[in-house]
């Protein structure tokens, strides 16, 4: 089901209020690095999200060396070639939460 | 605590048991590409290594789209830069038997 992709003055609002997250992909794609104590709690919270991402069917793209993992979001059926939709706003707010910051 | 790195014979002793993965960075690690039928069963599989990976102390670096999950092994304190020992090649084995090949 395809999703509405943000304009460009919605994405601007809402990247205002993600101050740690990142524009990629030309835009179409959100990045945040999170650094964590050690492996323990870095895929703790990866099971957090995880767990979230099944709940809502959106899951994020996701690199992990022990206490770092490094997120993508972007949605894949928005847009003609994918894009940022409302859905990646609310799993990077939801991920900031969980990271306690 | 320095881990011994493998010698080049015996690096090639035991790629040939592992033959779903492939030398990375100059011979410094190994790496295979899982696939899986859904984000639940990766995931699943993520953990079950995570548990596995914190009682070794030994991580994997990996990346985790959907059903696919792309793992590098190496371990950082053998050798002069890091490079592959026994302790890769353990791992690699129990994420082969924990994915089912």
């Amino acid at each position: 089901m395809a999703v509405a992709e943000l304009t460009e003055s919605e994405r601007e609002v809402w990247l205002r209020t993600l101050s740690n997250w990142t524009l990629a992909r030309e835009g179409k794609a959100i990045q945040r690095n999170f650094e964590f104590p050690d492996f323990n709690a870095a895929f703790g919270f990866m099971t957090r999200v995880a767990l979230l991402a099944e709940k809502h069917d959106h899951h994020p793209e996701w690199f992990n060396v022990y206490n770092r993992v490094e997120v993508t979001l972007t949605t894949h059926d928005a847009g003609e070639n994918g894009g940022l939709s409302h859905r990646d706003a609310k799993m990077a707010k939801a991920m900031d939460a969980l990271a306690g910051s």
